[in-house]
């Protein structure tokens, strides 16, 4: 069994029959965003971005990058070229049909490994390339045993894989790496979870899984497919692919982290998904969703009063990414109708303020009540905590409380 | 046991001992945009937005709304009271502290059932509301009571249910609707899986769902959840909620009509689903992500080659979704170096113009070496297919195709 696929049946998480299967501490990232991201409808990149994302990646630390086929277009095979010669740490492997006229193509490039696809579903065979199960394993064998006694790296990978015949990809199995692919997305983690733990146990290579996410799990089944004894994981960034793209790599990276923190930070330069985020959203013309994993600029937003004041004792109750581990900060909003009395009183001693509980409850009150008019700026909140706290008398505190009916008031304030 | 919990063992996804748990065919959606949404960094509704998104929420058919607490504000209080007078179908929830007074203000408000809330974890024990166990029970008890004497419909939730001691929660089973909430974020579908049906073998009354989406697994641990015996359902539109949110409304209908198409036709109005996002992300503030379930604008462009030839003999062969069920369109694109002469063919089938396969692959290949160059829009595509298939010779053909360099040209023609 290759390393990759070695298992520590020390690394449990579920105590289950799938425990001793799992690589959820021993995987390897196949980043796609330069061959399943050049697929996303806007994307076209130059030679240069090619190398300014591959650069970042393999600063970030992916295991290989995966670039479109060079039998493509004539740019294709020599950004191939140009990718190889970079000479990262990253393998670099390209993603080609199973033709021997794209192998050879392939080979000339110098790339690390090969990784061959044909569609093996009933659907596929007749309404894509038309051929039955016997032609696809003689094309199969002739072009891995070329690209084998070339001394590359071979996988052999089915497009559709949850919509054929088990026993259709079974027999493929001669190849020394298989891949599954949820092509469309309609996968769910429990139909990964059978059908790897049943690769597993017929193959001793390394499994590779490509999932869409068009139904929302592609990150949940490869996780599940990793958990069942899978290897390796193909991501983009920002999920950027084929109609709405696989598993963005920032959001798989948040998934394997909250699993085994320790073993992520050890592979992976984290603080760099930001920056190669931004190259890709960028050169493909989208802005980074407002809600995106770990980056998105809400991500670690606190907000409503009960959340801001378990957050404040102790962070790890709401939250279980830690921010600074990624280069990102923590934000607890408090101006809002939302807020409560606690993230106040926090705010309240971040400020060297000398006011009591009670006072900071009924500037809360207060807070809350202008918040429904409109949202509080951190500055208006800060002037108002300053104001308050600068008044020494009850009656004084009482008053300035009293005085104020809109934020706007507070906006205007010269303090 | 109430109807929603009721099974149905002939709507087996699985085959597996999950099966006759499945809920897949038999779920309630609770819409909490007006109550988890309101948490999300950006949110500030209202009133007539509030009531503008509630309709939206209602005409596409959701079963539950929940608003923010009647507590939270002197607003919040008020816009429950408009909502409850707007005499929709979805049934009007709202989500209070587990707390005397919050019930009270609550049932004031007139709506149809109240979510009662307290965090049962050890780290939310000892580091938000510091309380013990026989304290929340005791104190459930006492608000549980008083709601059901209003004649009300009441969940009991427990915050960040899957850090807690399982028997803290099989503690509060007193109830009559249990809620579990992944509040940070860190489920995983078979962990979810495990919870509920050890839940659903003791209670028989409904099972709510909450799932945080910071590791990506929010849709496939409410699916994975509703496998296993779950009756509801918590989702935002765009997911939008605390730091990156929930399941979005959008994403959970993609997974639910690809496990049951029928069912989710029949019960929602998905061509409305848009709209709601619409007026959402306008009242947040926030761009629609590109790669949004269903409505991105991508969700439904294919683009390379082996895919747009599937997909124009048989759309379902690369969409788990029709787009026309939504509303939507198909797209696929033809004037990048990934494209394919199928379909180029179709486009020239479109066009009804006479050109042989021979013809098609030349201009493929012709649209592949320009595209290296940059992608060409379709009418620049439209004009190459045209001006070839006006000329009359093959001498002709060549020479068209030899005349050009860049894509520039072509969109310079005037035809």
């Amino acid at each position: 069994m290759p390393e990759s696929a070695a298992r520590d049946p020390s690394r449990s998480y579920l105590g289950g029959p799938a425990s001793y299967l799992s690589n959820v501490s021993n995987f390897k990232i196949i980043e796609s965003t330069l061959r399943e991201g050049e697929q996303f409808a806007n994307a076209f990149f130059t030679t240069e971005k090619k190398i300014e994302i591959a650069k970042a990646l393999d600063e970030f630390g992916v295991e290989y990058l995966e670039l479109t086929s060079p039998a493509a277009s004539t740019q294709s095979y020599n950004d191939c070229k140009a990718i190889v010669g970079l000479g990262l740490n990253a393998k670099i492997l390209t993603h080609v049909r199973c033709h021997m006229d794209d192998a050879k193509l392939a080979v000339e490039t110098g790339v690390d490994g090969l990784d061959v696809v044909i569609g093996t579903s009933s659907y596929l065979r007749e309404f894509s390339h038309g051929k039955d199960m016997q032609y696809i394993i003689d094309t199969a064998t002739e072009v891995i045993e070329y690209i084998k006694g070339e001394g590359l790296e071979v996988r052999f990978s089915s497009e559709d894989s949850f919509r054929s015949d088990i026993v259709d990809l079974l027999n493929l199995i001669g190849v020394n790496r298989v891949g599954i692919a949820d092509t469309v997305g309609c996968a769910t983690p429990d139909q990964v979870a059978d059908l790897v733990r049943t690769l597993r146990g017929v193959v001793s290579c390394d499994i590779e899984c490509h999932f869409h996410n068009d139904t929302g799990c592609a990150i949940a089944n490869a996780y599940a497919a990793l958990q069942n004894g899978a290897t390796h994981v193909d991501t983009s960034v920002l999920g950027i692919g084929e109609r709405n793209g696989i598993p963005p790599l920032g959001g798989f990276i948040a998934r394997m982290y909250a699993a085994d923190k320790e073993h992520v930070k050890s592979k992976y330069n984290l603080t760099k998904l930001r920056e190669v985020e931004n190259i890709v959203a960028d050169a493909v013309g989208v802005s980074v969703p407002f809600n995106n994993y770990v980056t998105g600029y809400c991500a670690f937003t606190h907000k409503a009063g009960i959340h801001a004041k378990a957050i404040l004792n102790n962070p790890s109750t709401y939250e279980i990414l830690r921010p600074e581990d990624f280069g990102m900060t923590r934000y607890v909003a408090i101006g809002h109708r939302l807020t409560g009395w606690n993230a106040v009183k926090n705010r309240v001693e971040q400020l060297g303020l000398p006011l009591t509980d009670s006072d900071c409850k009924q500037i809360t009150n207060k807070i809350k009540n202008l918040a429904d008019i409109r949202p509080l700026s951190l500055d208006d909140v800060d002037k108002l905590l300053r104001k308050y706290g600068a008044a020494k008398s009850e009656d004084s505190h009482h008053a300035i409380l009293e005085s104020i009916d809109t934020p706007d008031q507070i906006t205007q304030w010269q303090i």
